[in-house]
């Protein structure tokens, strides 16, 4: 794998990179700052905890028991010797990411955080107004921080291939060649996202692209497919480093939460037909996507989109993989086709290209029986914590309105 | 000139078509909520005058002494005995606007208002962010109320050529078909947009084409070019009932400014080397496109995007024409290039398509000597109320910070 953790200075000294992470205490976040922490890195978590505020108001809860960001913390540091600096604040306020950015002067932004929920974005008016809130203007400020005070650093944002939507032609990274009417140029593709929270990441990666070009920022975005998997090296190393593990309906993502339904004896719940086709990827690759995103970066002015996934699967392929691993730990997997609370297709032409991260060394994990029989396990150990309520989606794009939803017990 | 102020009901009975304006305070939205209160829609203005407020923040005024909102209804009144409803709040404000929707119950809803000038929106951090919250959770906002209260109604969303920037193909109009190894589909045409307030008409046309297709909204997006000239029917009728006319760096768009820059002596600003090439159209062509849009709505579901313009100019043919015609009226027009604030191309092809409302029945109004030499007297009339002061740009794209700017007189 290329690039390294420290740098030469034009006066000959190395010093270590400075990354700052923020949405550090979030599932990809916290498996990123402990790995580039344990690579060698400088890292800062930045974080305004509101993703443990939603669990709480929604009345939702990781599989696995998490330690609090203080904790996580102090264990890593008894553990390993290294430290985390940690700003606790919402980057919608600039005066808390000033500070944060003028204290520990990042040679790189790591930016996870988001509302990342689309089903989420989905509740309410109220959900809706502020996943685009939190996510555009957080971003907007993290690029005025950039020009502000540290104009060489390098931003890696997370985007979702979800920008994408499901077009009938295959999905480039980030860019298309068009001829047209026998004129040719390169433009950005096309995008057809579908939740509030898709879109948000669509607004932001315009936004971003305009700051590449009128003021040099240097930027990689990271369309990253569906994560999934727990454990990293990090870790594993204590129960109080634990990464948190979402199966529910409106946080839990695809495969992870087929692994909790097995566990459960729940039956998979495919929303509608199944033929819903994703990239998706192991949180090992994420973390290491990452890395190699940082010790890459981009050139000034430079807006670099990589597709960040290894496999893509249908929904249905999904479900008979986990069958078939559950079978084999004796778990009987039944699978049910649920009314599709979403608009999508559901059966579609699906091909989007990823080799830019292979390119610069990125070894894929791909989806083994191993990585499925490690999560049903999880699963079923965790399974005394699993709340059944939880796992049926409960949130309809076409009903979504104006009231605010609150959540009864 | 198809469709009709009224439309017939099932039971039999005709009924006075309801047609809401938002932002119909400001420049386009003063002169169409005339012309189809003249054409005998009924009408209601919803307007926060936020407008009239960066005037006296940023200490500019319009060329023409302009009514406040409440005179210039009642001399409607007056003159036409037509009652034009007025709403005065910020949509941003779900309350207030739910509340207007269902006291007007509008069968369609022309929306204006948002913060639309370019260098408004790179004056520092608070200015950008504003103008994407302003404009983006407003434009939310009427989605979830035309969901809610008005499934019916028809949008009709000013956005802007600028969306689209300045590719090395054709412009189409929302809309391109891409063949792509070997595939094809027609998908969003690409956006390039260069200022944090076009970048915000790009991320509401991604709201609005989402919500179409998941809930049925029935949208037409006008990406309008930029419009000249001031008087229309309606506003002739009476001082009182004079449209706007922003001259200055901030507000003041290409044509309209280089008249009273003619007309003052001021020597007309060429930003960098004037090739930039744009659409334009008469503001009484404004009006009859969106009188178009609304007589023919948008079925439900359907996103509908129309280039709203009638000619294409370079800002050095522009210049010319000034030129041309102050040399009629006997003023020595000269020419300046100025650095340019913004970042764009200076030299590019443009070629943008816009058939669609001229099939729809629109009668352009060119460009002609007349229209110039009634601006160029316009700007004599009022020569005494401009501020030579605000004549030249003061916003840089590439030196907009964080630090809240303040104008000093
Ligand atoms: N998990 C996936 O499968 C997946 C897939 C594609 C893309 N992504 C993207 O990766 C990123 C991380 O996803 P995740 O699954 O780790 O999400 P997460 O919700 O677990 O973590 C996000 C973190 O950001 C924090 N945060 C949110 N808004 C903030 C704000 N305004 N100020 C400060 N902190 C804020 C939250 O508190 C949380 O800790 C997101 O941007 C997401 O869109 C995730
Ligand atoms: N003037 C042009 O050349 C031009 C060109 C292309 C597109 N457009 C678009 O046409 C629309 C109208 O432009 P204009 O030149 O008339 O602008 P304007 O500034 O004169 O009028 C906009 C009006 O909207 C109101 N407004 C703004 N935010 C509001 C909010 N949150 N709630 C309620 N009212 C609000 C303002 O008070 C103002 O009266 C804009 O959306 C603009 O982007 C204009």
């Amino acid at each position: 794998q290329a690039g390294s953790s420290s740098y030469q200075h034009s006066n000959g000294s190395t010093k270590m990179q400075r990354v700052m992470i923020i949405g550090g205490d979030g599932y990809c976040g916290w498996a990123t700052a402990l790995h580039l922490s344990n690579k060698g890195y400088q890292v800062a978590i930045v974080d305004s905890l509101v993703r443990r505020l939603f669990d709480h108001q929604l009345g939702l809860d990781s599989l696995t028991p998490i330690a609090s960001i203080h904790n996580r913390l102090r264990r890593w540091k008894s553990i390993t010797g290294k430290n985390i600096e940690l700003y606790i604040g919402d980057i919608c306020d600039f005066e808390f990411l000033a500070e944060s950015f003028n204290s520990f002067e990042p040679d790189a932004v790591v930016h996870f955080g988001e509302q990342r929920s689309a089903p989420y974005s989905m509740i309410d008016r109220s959900r809706a107004v502020f996943t685009q809130h939190n996510n555009v203007i957080g971003t907007l400020n993290v690029l005025f921080a950039i020009k502000e005070f540290r104009e060489e650093c390098h931003l890696v944002k997370l985007g979702t291939m979800g920008e994408y939507g499901t077009p009938n032609i295959d999905i480039e990274e980030g860019y298309i060649t068009i001829t047209h009417n026998g004129r040719t140029d390169t433009l950005p593709y096309p995008k057809q996202a579908s939740s509030f929270y898709h879109l948000s990441k669509v607004h932001d990666s315009h936004n971003i692209a305009f700051t590449c070009k009128a003021w040099g920022i240097r930027a990689t975005d990271l369309n990253q497919g569906v994560v999934y998997g727990v454990r990293t090296d990090e870790t594993e190393l204590h129960e109080e480093l634990n990464n948190r593990f979402d199966y529910d309906g409106v946080f839990g993502t695809a495969l992870n939460r087929f692994c909790v339904q097995a566990a459960v004896g729940h039956p998979l719940t495919v929303y509608g037909k199944g033929g819903q086709t994703r990239g998706y990827l192991d949180i090992r690759d994420t973390v290491q996507c990452v890395e190699l995103a940082i010790a890459n970066p981009a050139n000034p002015g430079e807006f670099r989109v990589f597709n960040q996934f290894t496999e893509q699967f249908s929904v249905n392929q999904l479900a008979a993989l986990v069958t078939k691993a559950g079978a084999k730990l004796g778990l009987d997997v039944q699978t049910t086709n649920v009314p599709n609370p979403r608009v999508e297709a559901e059966e579609h032409y699906y091909n989007a290209k990823h080799t830019k991260l292979i390119d610069l060394g990125l070894q894929p994990h791909l989806l083994s029986d191993s990585l499925l029989d490690s999560l049903l396990n999880f699963a079923i150990k965790y399974e005394d914590r699993i709340d059944k309520k939880q796992i049926m989606p409960s949130i309809s794009w076409k009903k979504v309105g104006v009231k605010p939803k609150t959540v009864v017990a």
